[in-house]
């Protein structure tokens, strides 16, 4: 009885392990997006974010941007402020509303314009990080290796290629666990 | 050994399952904000939303809402359209900025400001749902029956005491399932 106690036990545990996270792929290299994203993670939302020189005009509707990663790899940056091998980030990208039922002002959010993703996989990209554009589709080949993405978030990223300075429950990890870029941490951290 | 590989299977099933969410009280009654609610269901983001009239000029660091429920009460909703008792909302309002690191237009998250709550219990609140403010607190007494929050999202929400209307994921769910509000479907749905 006793071994089967331990064989229970075990077995148990193994149960209720979730499996680790592995993307998807077509046998062409696309990555497949994930149908249950949006029971990920949230990271945060911004409302007409811009990279490059500001527009001269706010847009009446400007877009939303939720970012969401897989759970497992959350958990892993809580515990280290790194991001393991196969992390995906979701970029969802909707439009907003400003008046609408019994809102005056402000936005809020509407329909998916767009999804995006960044993906951590050493042994498929030798730059690392590879960024992918779905559309309004469920599949997308990865972006060439010399993209504007690559370049600016291996530039411009405060933890690894990913911007955790606009996350802000994970830049104060990542500056816990010293684990900022030295390039951000340098010029960016702080002002 | 096959009465063994039955009690086996029960007891896995049993340790995989989730336990059902309870919401914590202390002994004053007041509601415990749970500590985990970063890693629950993200339903949507707003930024600025007024729903009282809207201000003549629009604040240069207008203020984000992120959305979240707890997992068992979105699963739920998936399958029904409806909200179980124990549904717990958590309404997290975050600063914002528009320019820093490489952003130089549009907003993104930063601090928390304070955090609010609401939560169905039939059995506790003679009017079903309650209304909590936290501030930068742990704890809060639910609002009285009487007060604003409770007016107005009885009156105004789509679903229950809900603002599925700013929730696109649950909004089309809620109207694929029949389960608007009557007042909210006649007055509000399609403008």
């Amino acid at each position: 009885m006793k071994s089967m106690r331990l064989l229970l036990i075990a077995l148990c545990t193994l149960s209720a392990q979730q499996p680790a996270f592995e993307p998807q792929f077509t046998p062409a290299g696309e990555l497949l997006l994930p149908k249950d994203y949006r029971d990920w993670i949230f990271l945060t939302s911004g409302l007409g974010m811009t990279y490059g020189p500001a527009a001269s005009t706010t847009p009446d509707n400007p877009r939303f941007d939720n970012v969401f990663v897989n759970p497992s790899s959350y958990r892993a940056f809580l515990d280290t402020g790194k991001w393991p091998d196969k992390t995906l980030f979701i970029l969802e990208i909707r439009q907003s509303m400003g008046k609408g039922s019994i809102n005056n002002g402000g936005h809020f959010q509407t329909g998916v314009v767009s999804v995006e993703a960044a993906l951590k996989d050493v042994g498929r990209f030798p730059q690392r990080w590879a960024y992918f554009g779905f559309g309004r589709g469920d599949k997308s080949q990865p972006a060439p290796a010399a993209s504007s993405c690559n370049t600016c978030h291996s530039k411009n990223a405060a933890v690894e290629n990913t911007f955790v300075q606009f996350y802000p429950t994970l830049l104060e990890i990542a500056t816990r666990k010293g684990t900022l870029n030295p390039s951000y941490a340098t010029n960016d951290a702080g002002h």
